[in-house]
Parts: C-alpha cells; structure tokens; sequence
C-alpha cells in the first residue's frame, strides 16, 4: 500500500474479454489512474468501478467509491451483488456500437421471420420442400404489410424500431411512458400494450428487465396476439413465462419464438427449447459492447463524473433501470 | 371464329398463380379485350401476349402479335422456346413489389450472413454452442466493418445494393457497362470483377443470365474471393460451376453459400446442396412478382405499346438481357 492518496479507477472483470478490455483502456488517456483488479494498490483510492460481472463483495470493499460504470448496457451483473453500493451512480453502458449490433441482430431475425426462413431450414433438414409456405405466388407479403411490435422504447427499443420502420415495416412500439419517434406508432400503459400486441405480427422484446416486466410474455398476453404471431426475445429470460410459451406454441397459437436469452443461461441441455420445432435459440449474443466504441465512452463517462456532471445511462434504483 | 378482327390480349399462364393472375387482370381497365388462353377466339386478332411459362410454340401460332409481355422478371420462361417470335418486343417485368420482394430477401440473407446465424442454427442441432463463433466478445464487426460484392446492377441488384448500403454495409457493385449508383462503389470490366471479388467477404449474385454469364460463379474467380467468404446466388443457377463450389467450401476457402437458385429446378433429392453443412438452399423463393403491383404494370405497358412507346426492360437479343 502505497502513500499515494490520490483517486484511481479499476477495471473488474471476470468476462472472458477482460485483456481485451484492459488493453483497450489503458491504451486511451484515462483522466486518473487505471488499475486492473486484483491489483488494486489501495482499495481506499478506487474512486470508480468499471466493470463487468465483478464478484459479489468486491464494490462494497472500495469505501471512497464515487460511481460505477458497467462495461454492459444490462446491469444486473452488478445489481445481482446483495451488497453493491445502491446509494452511488451506477452508469449503465450506452455505446453506439452496442446499439448498431441490436439493431442488426433485430433487423435480420425480424426480416427471417417475415421470410419464413426457418421455415426453409427445417425443410432443408428432411431434403424436402412444401410449397407456397410464404402463401400463394405473387401473393406473398412485403414488409409494408407487416406490423411489427417492439416492445421497449429505450436506446435499443428505439433504434431497432426505426431500422424495422427505415426497411419498411409497419412498426408500433410500447414503453412505460409516452413516448413520440419518428416512424413508430408508438402507445404506453395497460391499454397500449394491449393495442400493440393485437395488431403484430411479430413481437420484439427489448423491455427492461424489472419487477414489473417479469412474465411480461405470458398466457394472457401471448393470447392477445394474433393467431400465427412470432416472438422474438432479446431482452432478458425473465420477461417469459417459459411454460406458457411452450404452450401457445404446441397449441399453434404462436407460429415460433426467436430466443437469445433464457432464465438459465447457458441454456441448460435439458432445455426443450433446444429442440423445439418452432424455437430458435442463440447464445445471448444479439449484441455485445464493442470494445473500440465502449472504451472511449468509459473515458468520456469517466471525465463527465469528474466534472460533476451525470453521464447519459444512470440506472434508477426505484425504477429497476 | 367471330368476325370480329379488333386486337385482343392473350394471357398465357402454366404457372400455379395462373388464376390469380388472370382475376387481378381482368378486375383492371383493360384497354383492348382480355382473353385466357387455351380460351381464344381467334389466333389472328391476338395482339399482345401477356406470358408465364408459355407451352413451347404457342406464340409463334399469333400471326399478328406485336409484343409479349412477361409476369416474370426473368424471361427464360419465353425464350427457351425455340419458336419465339425474337423479332418481336419482349417485355420483362419491372415493377415494385418483385423488386421490394428481391431487395428484402438479399437484405435478410445478407444479414444472416454477417451475424454467422446459420452457424447458430446448425449448432442448435447438436443442442450444443461452441464460444465467440463470431469472434471475441466485444470485437464482433458491425456492417460497417464488412464489404458485399454485389454482381449485377440492373433494378434489382442496385435497389438491393443501396438497402444494404443503408443499413451500413460497405458495398461494391459489378456490372457490364460503367454505373454510378449512390451508395455502391461500382466498378466494371474485368479488373473491376477482380477487385470487387478480392474486396467482398459477402458476394452477392444478381446478373443477368447470359451466355457471358454462364459460370461466372467459378473456381477462379472463388480464389479471387478472400478466405472466408460466403456466396449467395439469387439469380440463375446456371451462374455457379457447381463443382467449384462445392470443391471451394470443401477445401475451407468459401465459408459458406445461400443458394435460391439451381440448374435443375425442383433441386433434385439426390443433390449434394441439399445436406452439405455450409450450403442453405430455399426453392426459388427470393422474389416474385407481385399480383397486386404486377397486374397495373401490365396494363401500363400495354397502353404504351398501344401509344407506340417502348416500356421500360425490353429484352435484348445480342445482349441476352
């Protein structure tokens, strides 16, 4: 432990990019030292916390800390820790790299969907084709006559919404609370969930996950969806009722699920959705922080927190995001 | 056999939307009396040929035909048979919803490409997913990080080309003669093929078929391609030297291929496309045309060959297109 009383900022990561990481914030001019955990001088100058999955425990033992910063945009890698410091800021990371990979990820599974496309893989898989499996030729459906419904108007809700409405779709949206983006119909409350889920097709999920969002995908609301209508999750497992899902898909209510993040996760062998006919699973990776965008946001975060100004991105304890 | 000499449309349809086609043309004002072959009065008043798949010798049997006009984008469908009356204006179809149809499926296929999802859906398979399969965490590319070749620019590949340049993918762009489209570096000639072939992780194929044509998808111009990349061809199967291909992804330089097109079509059971693990295959889905938009186009082309005016994609005989 050295004499040195002044702030330093550590890196806490336990994600298998942590070198990536390191290597990319060391090589920026960070406005205070960058110290890589464990090796951490003196845990009474760690001022802030940049990290990803850090080990329960370990932010409660920097008792200088000023604020957090997730190397994620989800935060409940910190938030899962009983004893993080709940009274600080906690900056959740938004970064347009991130953000472009969401709205790629969305674009392509939503545009598959429309296409039937795993509809073609299956029939791949048995050497055989069916035909008119998109309807009747010269019939099949264009993106403007598809209604898609994004639930969830944050950075990615929105950013995605505006992809699908750019590339055609017909694109209603839902949050919390009122919300106006340009190429989105967009509707809140109880009500408006319920207008949105009836006129989609295809359901995107990019809620928050919160208290009040777990089950949000469940019995009722699958129901409320037209007959032959897609899920496609890349939110949190949490805002599916796992079981009802299953169910409205076996009873051909649901036509299919795109699922990129599940309860469990890695998503357990045992799992049906692994084999289900109508699921597609990914390994929760629609989108990552990318690193050569994300570390100058550190910085620029970093910098704003020391100029007493609160970064783009603070999670609100009473709100859940 | 009337007396009646006035001209009269003949629609000519094997094809499967034979009855849609003909329902969504005789709902329109049609200038000129419309008739649904085998149902025509009399051979000689036939004027104009409105065609999908017309039997072998029926249009060379119309001694006063002044045009055909075909419901397909492509006209192989008409000009395989021998008896075609080339002297004649062709018409191909070009209208909005085929080529929203097309711009679509590349999107989607291009997409799907770049975020590596049909190496997701063969993992599902196996229930089983190998780590970072699109590169480490936090340094996977962003379209903007990947460069597609799109060869052809006709309508459909440079409305293809500038949807892909929209949603941020680098884009090169082939064709016979010089363009210069916005959003697509376009080169021509054949150094212009070897450069966009060396620069294209993603090589998209929406040329004309023509004798020219005929194999451009070759082991040469394979090796021209980086290690790596994917071929999607959602032209004419006549474009691919199979065996190339197939010898291409064995030897591991092509990662992959989406094939909408196949010489022999139905693909025949016994095709190795069908179960090879780096090749998807859909059954000349990529677009059609639309009945909705198509049918008005029709009768706009008829009214300009009534007014003495060529209608937009007449076929050319020396040029194949």
């Amino acid at each position: 432990m050295s004499n040195d009383t002044s702030p330093v900022a550590a890196l806490i990561s336990t994600s298998d990019s942590a070198d990536a990481w390191a290597a990319a914030l060391k090589a920026l001019e960070f406005p205070i030292p960058l110290e890589i955990w464990p090796n951490i001088s003196d845990p009474a100058r760690v001022a802030y916390a940049i990290v990803a999955k850090p080990p329960p425990g370990v932010l409660a033992g920097f008792p200088n800390l000023k604020a957090t910063l997730s190397l994620w945009a989800g935060v409940d890698h910190v938030t899962i820790d009983p004893d993080w410091p709940a009274h600080l800021p906690l900056i959740r990371m938004v970064e347009d790299g991130m953000t472009a990979g969401m709205r790629e990820f969305v674009l392509a599974q939503v545009l598959a969907t429309h296409l039937q496309l795993p509809d073609f893989t299956r029939q791949q898989q048995v050497s055989h084709w069916d035909d008119h499996i998109r309807g009747d030729y010269g019939m099949e459906p264009l993106t403007d006559q598809r209604t898609v419904g994004m639930l969830g108007l944050g950075v990615l809700g929105s950013v995605s919404g505006k992809a699908l409405a750019l590339n055609g779709f017909k694109v209603m949206g839902w949050s919390r609370s009122a919300k106006t983006i340009d190429g989105i119909d967009c509707r809140h409350g109880a009500e408006g969930l319920n207008a949105v889920l009836a006129e989609s097709e295809i359901v995107v999920n990019l809620l928050p996950s919160t208290p009040e969002t777990a089950n949000i995908l469940n019995a009722e609301t699958f129901a409320r969806m037209p007959k032959g209508a897609w899920v496609i999750n890349v939110a949190r497992g949490e805002h599916v009722d796992d079981a009802a899902l299953l169910a409205a898909l076996d009873s051909g209510h649901l036509a299919g699920a795109v699922l990129d993040v599940f309860r469990t996760e890695p998503l357990p062998k045992e799992n049906p959705y692994w084999t289900h006919p109508k699921v597609t699973v990914t390994p929760h990776i629609a989108s990552t922080t990318r690193i050569r965008t994300g570390a100058p946001k550190i910085v620029a975060n970093l910098l704003n927190l020391e100029a007493g100004e609160m970064p783009e991105g603070r999670f609100d304890v009473d709100r859940g995001y």
